[in-house]
């Protein structure tokens, strides 16, 4: 067996995406022991970094040992006791996975369906909770990456918090990419995934849990059902009140490249990231436009950083998916779920939300789709999102 | 906040050992796509090189997405079933650990406990077994990391499997240190780690599973209180029967670095790599002997990748640790648990268990030792660690 180089692509699917040249060298740098004083001072470090991008000072501000997936179960083991009744909103296929993760903790899960590709609707979380007074904990993802739907986290917490419940927000997709306010709107517990507008690699969940969170969690009745996930134990580790014990060894050289990704963002300045990702987003979307591909979310609910057209009629998604893969060494997404084939998702998330990576997707898509007839306007859109940015 | 550069260790406590030069330039290879063709295509690869280094044929072989501790959990959330009773043989840390994984996963822990720093003895296992005619499950560490303690795998499954139980094998530092077959000896379901003798970087768990195993999960009645652990999850992505289904992103730059130390390994040979491990054992055994250092574990049931030797008398061991760490930049491992403060362990892990390592690390110990009167014999050290390595 030989060793593995991976072919160069642009990576403009829904995560990972491009990583920064700076956090791959990270990422190569020395291991060192995961109680070693130089790892335990950029374990810190990393914690501050976090509190910068979740806008939080929260204390319980660390990055799980594994991919956002367990991020989220992280927050639901913890927060969700046998018994306990959750209000999940669901607009996508995480809000799904939020289902799974209530189940299995041993929580019953109060489902707020809505259609796939719209935001949260308050009014309908609000009719859920006056009927279900015995609530505890919402849940809800802020950006569907699914879909690329944002809801209005800001509100729907309120919502939550008037109706006495705890709040579970999934930020795997908006963190840094969009605004998101942990302390100003309230929010008790939250997760997020390093590979996509924090631009490392994947294998890290960053969380954020308040003070309300963790009153819930002392409180509990029962232990967490993880061991490896349980945040009383975890937080031993990362510091806070007591002495740092040995929990489980931490993935050193990922943490080297989150901190040097979260190095990035703060040089760059959190609010002008999210400024970055709106406007590259108004760009690809005035290319989309001018090639007549249609978004799937309303223009006042869309994700900057994922941009979910429809597959225009006739199409071959993966035809299209495969050429751009192959030809231009391009990643676009598939739609998950029910969204399978009928959607094509264009991520442009932290370091890949650039000009070049822009004007290079809208090339690659008008050449492919207009090789294989498809019913778009070829030609026009490269152009339109060039006199965008020279407008600017 | 400033890019993190970590000094240059030696790492020789009970891991994350030293990684091969080659294994973090991996880790800095371009990231692409968890659904990549090509991406696909490792990990494919990835999975016929950790059948190699566990000896099997499992289809069901392959990296959990997280640090060994979540390997642990991977092994119990499936396996147990709320009622199961699981006969665990502890001889030090982890096997208290794997006590919490039974009983959060609703099990019973029927606990054989051994003196820390012996191995398990079938004897009293075979007791607990015959009092305990409803187990379902035997557990035990084939390695133990706290206290450099191998025991006997090939006879406790024969036992277990006697006594018509399944067994769980931790083997987080055994794996390509020490003889392990996994199937020959009849394991149903094991666990390693990465940062041991593979010499990666920490943030996966290597698994496999015996189609024992698999019959089992299968038959369960209840839901995998793990949905990230999920096996038959996680193996829709990692394939076999089926199409790759996304389950989570996988930690795709640390799977690059686990593909090139296996790599590594095929390229050695997995006996000869077992017999490194012992060859640099014994000449650092003859150098701690001269020193006058005694080891916990007697002589037969020695782990060559993982030496705990204990403080002479009236020795500060933290502040023997923190000048190797502080003068030699070298990292040795403080005791755990019941050990803490009584002993020290010295890693040969890997990339980390060569000529070099031995002498630097005698050297080293031998200066911090004397230069604070401990009581050992001072000088002798070195000389006869080289004399070994000559002779042979």
């Amino acid at each position: 067996m030989k060793s593995f180089y991976p072919p160069e692509r642009t990576l403009m699917g829904p995560g990972p995406s491009d990583v920064n040249p700076r956090v791959l060298a990270a990422m190569a740098r020395p291991t060192i022991g995961h109680l070693d004083p130089e790892f335990v001072r950029m374990m810190d470090e990393v914690k501050q970094l976090l509190q910068y991008a979740f806008c939080t000072s929260n204390e319980m501000t660390l990055a799980v040992s594994a991919p956002g997936s367990a991020g989220m179960e992280c927050c639901f083991v913890n927060l969700v006791e046998p018994g306990d009744k959750v209000v999940v909103a669901q607009n996508g296929v995480f809000g799904g996975r939020m289902k799974e993760n209530v189940e299995r903790a041993g929580g019953t899960a109060v489902m707020v369906e809505h259609t796939w590709g719209a935001p949260v609707d308050p009014g309908r979380v609000e009719e859920a909770l006056k009927a279900n007074p015995d609530a505890k904990i919402v849940a809800f993802v802020h950006a569907e990456t699914s879909t690329g739907a944002l809801s209005d986290a800001k509100t729907l917490v309120k919502l939550a918090h008037d109706h006495g419940c705890l709040v579970i927000v999934d930020a795997v997709t908006s963190l840094a990419g969009v605004e998101l306010r942990v302390d100003e709107w309230g929010i008790d517990a939250i997760y997020s995934g390093t590979q996509k507008c924090l631009s490392a690699p994947p294998g890290l969940s960053p969380v954020s849990f308040a003070p309300s969170a963790l009153d819930k969690i002392k409180a509990r009745k029962t232990k967490v059902q993880s061991w490896f996930l349980d945040l009383q134990l975890v937080m031993a580790y990362w510091g806070g009140e007591t002495k740092r014990a040995y929990h489980h060894t931490a993935p050193i050289n990922t943490l080297y490249g989150l901190h040097e990704a979260l190095v990035v963002l703060e040089e760059e300045g959190l609010e002008k990231s999210w400024t970055r990702h709106a406007h590259n987003h108004a760009a690809l979307r005035e290319g989309f436009e001018a090639m007549g591909l249609n978004f799937v979310v309303e223009a006042k609910s869309r994700l900057p950083q994922l941009n979910a057209v429809s597959v225009p009629d006739g199409v071959d998604e993966a035809a299209v998916r495969s050429r751009l893969l192959n030809e231009f060494n391009l990643e676009i997404g598939a739609g998950l779920g029910a969204m399978a084939g009928k959607i094509w998702r264009v991520g442009l998330m932290g370091h890949a939300s650039n000009t070049t990576n822009v004007l290079f997707c809208l090339g690659a898509m008008d050449a492919v789709l207009g090789a294989m007839n498809a019913p778009i306007r070829p030609g026009a859109a490269v152009g339109r999102a060039r006199e965008y940015y020279r407008a600017k």
